[in-house]
């Protein structure tokens, strides 16, 4: 009795629009695009043992026999697999016959923070590289992609968890990019911190209350830290990097967008780097 | 017969695919967010009646009578009303109980190109206002308006056709902007643009053709032209500009989302007003 009278009609409704809209958004967050699907045990064993990359692969509750085993040789080989209901492969199936078992393909090759270097070298430039620390929008990644690839920079590290991957969502975003530009997934961001400040980058975090991009030597070697879009930089992030850049701000509210401060802060690099 | 040869399982799967893809998208855009949805004759009734402010209106194919009465009234009041089909409304509907009417709320005031100028002159500043010709996605016009407060603009001018509105999910992505920065929408672009040049402002279409950034004097009382994501500015609008410039590229790709044009843009306009 006590728990119908809390829910009264206007509640109920209440939380079930609620609850609509988080399934609604989860939903397009995860299904934005679905080119990229590979469904079944036979599609993704095979796309497994040809080395494909995987961005993530989702499995049903209570997996055994050969989607475990599939599972387990996904994770040997670094891909994130998320155990989910039933309910939930249905809704993403494209085909209707998932076994169980749906993985999403990467929309591109990731490359590596040495593909990343080498491509700075080859153009004879000092290092510019957008680190994304928890950009988990697939079309805020996408762009920050396009504009790092406009600006001229030479590449984007991301995180293997807790962030958007280069699936088909981030792919149109980035509006081609993916092809010219490297993007490295890292299992550690703050091991790929250190490994970049031991290459000679350094590290400048965005973050409004750092000192002024202007006041800031961008045409060193640079790596750019960008947080994610709630929460801003990880404690950890943030104390890895050797200063803290912000944007000016004029106005009452008190941040960017993620991919407006990351091009903000990328064309900023370029003008001190000479761009007429 | 011909016609059933020519669709062949494969390509029955993937014309179904792309147009549950393309529904998915119209989905998605035209009810992310939905707290700003009133529905059925009398809610939008009552609303067109008290003066409050609506984006755009849906009703159901072939009404007669009262919805048809509503419709010439919102027409009356400017609110664009689009006829679509009931299954359509059944779909966006929360209540369930919609009628063959659904209106959709602006998330905040439109303001007049009045506002925005008076906003200007009491701030003692040269007028920087950001014209979108034509950004349709939401996010995008959201993330444009919280780059412009941030970076002291005096406000953001729309269209009220081919233009996202202030919905929800503007206003989230503007994430709390709405409430310091006006936004005008006008039924004509072309007229606001004379308007604005007859009122002193410079008008600045941005164009990866036009000249540098950097050469443009951004200090004048300026107007920065964005346009649409997929085909850049109208050829209108471009003609009624008085200067096209453009953001330097290093990279293969030719332009930037047009949310971060945008903000590259103000930045620009903003290092050139003194910022530090």
């Amino acid at each position: 009795m006590e728990k119908n009278r809390k829910n009264t009609p206007r509640e109920g409704l209440r939380s079930r629009r609620e609850s609509l809209y988080a399934a609604g958004e989860r939903y397009e967050r995860e299904t934005a695009g679905r080119e990229d699907l590979l469904e079944g045990k036979n599609a993704v064993w095979e796309a497994l043992c040809a080395g494909r990359q995987l961005d993530k692969l989702f499995f049903a509750s209570g997996s055994i026999g050969s989607v475990g085993h599939i599972v387990a040789r996904a994770r040997k080989q670094g891909v994130p697999a998320q155990e989910c209901d039933r309910r939930k492969l249905d809704h993403m199936s494209v085909t209707g016959a998932h076994q169980g078992i749906i993985a999403v393909a990467a929309a591109a090759q990731y490359a590596s923070l040495d593909d990343i270097l080498a491509l700075a070298a080859a153009r004879g430039e000092a290092p510019l590289v957008v680190l994304c620390d928890g950009i988990t929008d697939p079309h805020n990644l996408g762009a920050i992609i396009r504009s790092a690839e406009v600006a001229g920079a030479h590449g984007v590290v991301i995180p293997r968890r807790r962030s958007a991957g280069l699936n088909a969502a981030c792919a149109k975003a980035a509006a081609g990019a993916l092809e010219h530009l490297p993007v490295a997934r890292v299992s550690s961001m703050s091991s790929a911190m250190t490994e970049l400040k031991r290459r000679g980058l350094f590290l400048f975090a965005a973050d409004m209350a750092g000192e002024s991009m202007y006041q800031a030597d961008l045409t060193v070697p640079a790596a750019l830290v960008i947080g994610s879009e709630g929460e801003g930089l990880s404690r950890l992030s943030r104390e890895l990097c050797d200063v803290a850049v912000s944007i000016p701000q004029r106005g009452k509210i008190s941040s960017l967008n993620a991919s407006n401060a990351a091009a903000v802060l990328l064309f900023e690099a370029l003008r001190q780097r000479g761009a007429q």
